[in-house]
C-alpha cells in the first residue's frame, strides 16, 4: 500500500484502524505537505490583509505593519510550541474537540466543535478565493470573473472529492513543496538583487494610499490591531497535525512534534519574509483601485503577485510560476477541509451530537452528503460575499482562536489530572517527570491565554466588520449538535425495556400481496408471501374499472395462481386509500395480530430510473408506517440493467 | 360544498370524478375568472411589447402599432371561435395535447404536450416579472429589485401551492373582476374627459425615442411583424376554457363556448382600448431609459401604468388601486400554471410518457415535486434574464401556437372522421348537421392555418432574440416523454409472463433479525420474525468490541429471548459489510431458499427526525437488494412524536 492511499484512508476513512495499517505509516516528509498545507499556504494572504486594514490609516500607519507582523511571528511560534505538547500527549489525536470533551467538559467541547465545523467552510471560501486571487494576479483578463471561478474552483474539488479522488502522496507533496521552495527561491533573488545595489520597488509603490479617516490615538491602535488580527490567518490550520498524530511513524509524537516545528519554522520565515519584502518594495495595496487613485474596476495584484513581479522582474516564467503554485497549494489547502470535515462528524456522530450514520465514514453516500454540504455553504459564501477576500477574512479567524483557546486549557487541565495522580497509583509521575508536565502545562497555559487574549482582539476589532455572523452562526450549530444529543438521549429512554421483559408475542399473520398486474415480479411476491405460512394469505389489487378487473381475474386463473384474488375499486385512480381502508377494515385484524403486505419492488440500475418505479409502493408505505400492527414487505425483482449493476457489486469484499 | 372548492378540485385534482362532483359544478360568472387571469391579464403588458419593439424603429414607426393590434384582435377573434369548436367537440376537456393524441397521433400529441409544459414555466415568469413591473411603476423606490421581487413572488406561490391554499371562488374572481372594472372604469374616464376637451398626454410623451438602426423597407416590414408576435401574448391561456370544459354546469359544451366568447369580447376591448389610449396619450416606452433620453438608472414605469397615470391624474388612489389589481391579475395568472402543470403531467402519466405515479394527482408529495420544479424552473429563467420582461416574452409565445396549431388542426381531422361515419351506423350526421359540422371544421381550418402563419412569423421574428432557446428546449423535452415511455415498454416486455406460467415455488425462508440492543423495537422486530415461522431464525449483531458484543449477549439472556444470538465482528464500526459477508456466506442458502433480514425501523413524526434514525437500514437496503433471493423487512415501531402524527392521520378516509 503506497504512502498516498495510506494518507487518504487517514484523512478520509479510519483513523483506528490501526490493526490494519499498523505498517504502513507516513513519514514526516510526507506528513509535512498532507497536514501543512492549509497553515503554510495561508501566508500567500496573510501580508496583504494586513496592508489593507493599514492602509485605511494612510501612509503614515503602514509601518506599523512590522509591529503586526511581529506580534503573529511571536503567536506563531507559541502556538506551535503549544500545540507540540498536545501531540505529547494525544499520540491517539488530540483536535480541539477531543481535548476539549475529555478535560474541560461537553459544552466547551461542543463550543470547539461548532467553531472548526464553521471553519472547514470558511477554509474552503477563504482559501479558494485567494487562490483565485493568486490566478487574476497573473491574468488580468480573468480579474471580473473571480466569483465564477471561485465557484468553478468548489464545485470541482467537490465533485472530484464525490468521485473518491485517489490522493498520492505525491500528489499532496509536490504544489507544498513547489510553493515553499518558490517562495525562498524569490528570497534569494531578492536578496542578491537587492544585495548588489539593484532598489526594487513595487509596481504599487507610488501609487497614493487615500485614508478615508484620519486615524489617531485609539482609533489608530484599534487599526493596528485589527490589522494583527486579519494577518493572524496565517495561523489558521495549525492543528492539523495534532489531530493526525498516530498517522506519523514510530515514535509518533514526537514525529508529530517535530514536523509541527519543521512548519512553524517554514512559516514564520515565509510570513517574515514576505512581510519584509512588502515593506521594503513600498507594496501598496487598497480594497477598492479608486483609493489608489487608479480609475475604478482597474485590475490589481496581490501583495505576493505584486513581490514577485518586482523581484523576478523580466523572469516571467518565475513570476507566473509562483502564482500557479500559490494558486495549487491554495487549492490544496480547501481539499484538506474536505478532509476534515467527514472526519471531526464522524466524532461527533460516535458521541451521537450527529447523525449516527456519520460515525462509518468510509461509505460514500454519508461522505457525498458532507461534501455537498460543505461545498453548497463555502459556494454560498462565495457568492453573497463576492469572492471578496478581505470581507471574508472577517468570517475566518474567530473559529480558529476559539478552538485554540479552548485546546489550549483543555491541556492545562489535562496536566493537572497527571499530576494529580496519587502515589502508587500507575502513571504516578516521578520528580524529572514532574517536572516536565510542569513546563508542558506552563507552556499550555501561556498558549491558551495568549490565544484568548488575541481572540478578545479578533472579537473587538472584526465583529461588525462581519464576525457577528460567525458569534451568530456559532451558537445555532451548537444548539443543533445539542438537540441532536437530546433527541438521541429521548429515544434512547423511550424504547428502553425494563430488565426481564420479555418480546410480547403475535399471534397470526395475515398477508395481503398487492399485484398491478400478472408479471414476473408479481408471481415471485406470491411465492414468496407463502414462504411466510400466514394465517391467511389473499392477493389484492386495485381497478380502475370493472374490465379491468375482470381481465386481471381471468389471467389469474390462466396461471394457475393458488391465492384468492380480492379487487379493490377505485374510481379515482388512487391506489393508495382504498388499500389502506381495505387493511382498516380487514375482519381478521386482531389485537395481538399482524397484518404483512407483500408489494413487487422493481429494482433498476440506474438513477434516472428509480423515479420511474415503485412510488405508489413508497407512497403506501410512507402511511402504513402510521398504521398499528402492519408490516410492508417490498420483494425485490430485479430488471436487466440492476442486474448488470449487481453482478458488478456482488462483490461484497469491501472493494478498498 | 362551496364552488371554490370544486375550483381547486377541478384545477388540481380529479376532473373525471364526475360522479362525485356531479352536483355542484361552476356557473359561468365563477368559471370566467378562474379559467380567464391568464387571457385577461395578458392585455396588461401586450401593448406595450408592441411599443418596445416599434421604438427600435424611432417615433416615426409607432402608427405601427395600430395594423399590430388590428391583427392581433382578428387574431384573438379567430382562436376564440376555433376553440368554440373544441368546447363543443370534447365536452370532456380537450386540451392540445388531448385533441392532438386523438386525432394526430402520438407525436405531435407530445410536441404539444412540450409545448404546454415550457409555456406553464414562461407563464408563471412572464406573469409575475409582469406583475412586478406593475407594482415597481406604483412605487419607483423598488425599481432596482424586479429580480429578487420576482423570485419572492415565485417562491411565495410556489409555498402557498405546497401548503395546498384553498382558493375560494372569491379568491379567483376578486382580483380578475375587479382588473376587468378598473381598465373599463379608465377607459370611461378617459373618455369623458376627453369629450370634455381635456388633452391627455402621458408622462413619456414628450421624450425623444432613439431609433438604433434607420428601418426601412423589409426591415421595417420584419420589425412590424415582430411588434405583431411581440403583442400575441395576449392570447396565451384562451385554450383552458377548452380544457375546463366538464367543470361547467350543465348544458357544459354551450356554457364553456358562451364564457370562452365574453372571455374574447374582454379581452379584445380591453387590448384594444389599451393600445388606443396609448397611442392617443403618446405613450413612449424603451428598453433602456437612455433611449428615450433620460439619465441610466432612471425608473420607467410600464405602458399601462403611464396611461393610469395620465387618465386618472390627481385621483391618485385610483391610479394605485389599478396597479394593484394589474398585479393582484397576473400573480393569479401565473398560479393557474401550478394547477394546470399537474394536470397535464397527470394525463401524460396515465399514457406512461411521465412517471405513473403522476396520474393520482390527489396525491400531496406528487403534486409537490410538480410545484417545486416549476417553480425551481421559473426562479432560474427569471434570474437568468435578470427580470427583463422583454426578453422573457421572446421565449413565451412560440409554445403557445405550437400547441395552437396542432391543437386546431387536430379539430378539422375529428371533424372530417364525424363526417365519414358511414350511414346506418351511431353518429352518422343527418344533413343539418353535417352542413353544421362542416361550418365548425372551416372555422377550425381557417384557425389552424392562421395560427400557423402566426407561429412562423413568431419563429423567424423572435429565433435570434431567445426563442432558439425553446426550440432546443422543446425536442429535448419531447425526447424525454419518448424516452420514458420507452422504458415503461421495455419493462412491461421484461417482466411479461408467457401464459400458463405458474409461480415458482420457494423452498424455505430462513430469517435474520438484526440488532443494535436490547430495546423494545428490537424486541418487536423478534416477535414478528417469529410469525413468519421461518426454517432458522437468529438474531444477528454488529460489535465494535468484544466487551460490547458481551454485554449483549448478557440482556438478551436477562430477557429470555428464545432465539439464537450471532454476533459478527466489525472492527472497522461497518455494520453493512459483516451483514452482506453473513448472509452471503450463509450456510443454510439453496439456489430456491430465500433469507429475509428484519430491522427494526424507527417511526418518527417529524422530517428533522428523519436522518437521525434508520440510515443503517437504508444502506443495508440499498446493497441487499442486489442479493439474490435475499428480502429486507422493516418492522416499524412508532416512536411518540410519530403516535402523534399517526393519531391525526388514521383517519383513512380522504379527509378533502
Amino acid at each position: 500500500m503506497r504512502a498516498g492511499s495510506v494518507a487518504k484512508r487517514l484523512l478520509v476513512g479510519r483513523p483506528l484502524d490501526s490493526a490494519r495499517l499498523g505498517e504502513t505509516l507516513l513519514p514526516k516528509r510526507i506528513a509535512l505537505p498532507i497536514f501543512c498545507s492549509d497553515p503554510l499556504s495561508s501566508v500567500a494572504y496573510a501580508t496583504e490583509e494586513i496592508l489593507l486594514i493599514l492602509a485605511l490609516g494612510g501612509l503614515a500607519v503602514l509601518h506599523l505593519a512590522w509591529y503586526a507582523a511581529v506580534g503573529i511571528v511571536i503567536l506563531l511560534l507559541v502556538v506551535v510550541a503549544s500545540y507540540r505538547q498536545t501531540c505529547h500527549a494525544y499520540p491517539g489525536g488530540g483536535g480541539a474537540y477531543v481535548v476539549s470533551a475529555e478535560n474541560l467538559g461537553t459544552t466547551p467541547a461542543l463550543i470547539a466543535a461548532s467553531a472548526l465545523l464553521i471553519d472547514y467552510v470558511m477554509t474552503v471560501a477563504v482559501s479558494v478565493v485567494s487562490g483565485v486571487a493568486a490566478i487574476t494576479s497573473a491574468v488580468p483578463a480573468l480579474d471580473g470573473h473571480a466569483t465564477l471561478l471561485s465557484v468553478a474552483f468548489v464545485a470541482l474539488l467537490a465533485w472530484l472529492n464525490l468521485r473518491g479522488v485517489r490522493e498520492s502522496g505525491r500528489w499532496f507533496a509536490l504544489p507544498t513543496y513547489a510553493f515553499v521552495a518558490v517562495i525562498y527561491l524569490m528570497f534569494a533573488v531578492a536578496a542578491i538583487r537587492m544585495a548588489t545595489g539593484t532598489p526594487i520597488r513595487a509596481e504599487s509603490a507610488d501609487l497614493p494610499v487615500h485614508p478615508v479617516p484620519a486615524y489617531s490615538g485609539l482609533a489608530l491602535v484599534l487599526l493596528g490591531l485589527r490589522a494583527f488580527a486579519s494577518g493572524c490567518t496565517a495561523l489558521t490550520g495549525v492543528e492539523a497535525i495534532s489531530n493526525g498524530v498516530p498517522a506519523f511513524e514510530k515514535p509518533k509524537s514526537r514525529n508529530a512534534a517535530t514536523t509541527l516545528a519543521v512548519m512553524g519554522g517554514l512559516s514564520v520565515t515565509m510570513f517574515f519574509g514576505i512581510t519584509t519584502l512588502a515593506m521594503v518594495y513600498d507594496v501598496h495595496v487598497a480594497e477598492d483601485p479608486t483609493e489608489l487613485g487608479l480609475a475604478p474596476g482597474t485590475p490589481t495584484s496581490t501583495a505576493l503577485a505584486q513581490i514577485g513581479r518586482a523581484t523576478f522582474g523580466d523572469w516571467h516564467v518565475l513570476f507566473y510560476a509562483l502564482q500557479a503554485v500559490t494558486a495549487g497549494v491554495l487549492v490544496l489547502a480547501a481539499n484538506t477541509a474536505f478532509n476534515g470535515f467527514p472526519m471531526l462528524a464522524s466524532v461527533l456522530g460516535r458521541d451521537r451530537f450527529a447523525p449516527r450514520q456519520l460515525v462509518h465514514r468510509g461509505d460514500r453516500l454519508v461522505y457525498s452528503n458532507g461534501v455537498v454540504l460543505l461545498a453548497l455553504t463555502a459556494i454560498a459564501l462565495i457568492v453573497a460575499f463576492d469572492a471578496n477576500l478581505t470581507r471574508l477574512i472577517q468570517l475566518y479567524i474567530l473559529g480558529v482562536f476559539v478552538s485554540f483557546t479552548l485546546s489550549q486549557s483543555g491541556m492545562v487541565k489535562h496536566w493537572r489530572r497527571e499530576l494529580a495522580t496519587p502515589a502508587g497509583r500507575p502513571g504516578h509521575p516521578d520528580r524529572s517527570e514532574r517536572r516536565r508536565i510542569r513546563r508542558r502545562q506552563a507552556i499550555n497555559a501561556f498558549g491558551a491565554c495568549l490565544t484568548a487574549v488575541v481572540l478578545v482582539i479578533v472579537l473587538v476589532t472584526k465583529f461588525t466588520h462581519g464576525a457577528w455572523i460567525v458569534v451568530l452562526a456559532m451558537p445555532l450549530l451548537f444548539a443543533t449538535l445539542k438537540g441532536v444529543r437530546r433527541h438521541y438521549d429521548t429515544v434512547a429512554a423511550e424504547v428502553a425495556v425494563a430488565p426481564g421483559i420479555r418480546p410480547r408475542p403475535l399471534a397470526e399473520n395475515h398477508v395481503l400481496v398487492l399485484v398491478g398486474s400478472v408479471n414476473a415480479p408479481s408471481l415471485r411476491a406470491v411465492s414468496y408471501a407463502k414462504t411466510l405460512k400466514p394465517a391467511t394469505l389473499t392477493a389484492v389489487t386495485v381497478a380502475e374499472d370493472p374490465a379491468e378487473a375482470e381481465e386481471l381475474g381471468a389471467q389469474w386463473e390462466a396461471h394457475g395462481i393458488d391465492v384468492p384474488l380480492r379487487v379493490l375499486n377505485s374510481p379515482y385512480r388512487s391506489v393508495v386509500q382504498p388499500v389502506l381502508r381495505h387493511i382498516r377494515d380487514a375482519p381478521q385484524r386482531t389485537a395481538d395480530s399482524v397484518v404483512s403486505v407483500v408489494i413487487p419492488e422493481y429494482v433498476v440500475g440506474h438513477w434516472w430510473e428509480q423515479p420511474l418505479h415503485n412510488q405508489i409502493a413508497l407512497r403506501l408505505k410512507a402511511r402504513l408506517l402510521f398504521m398499528k400492527n402492519v408490516v410492508v414487505i417490498d420483494v425485490p425483482y430485479l430488471l436487466a440493467s440492476a442486474r448488470q449493476v449487481g453482478a458488478d457489486t456482488r462483490t461484497l469484499v469491501d472493494p478498498d
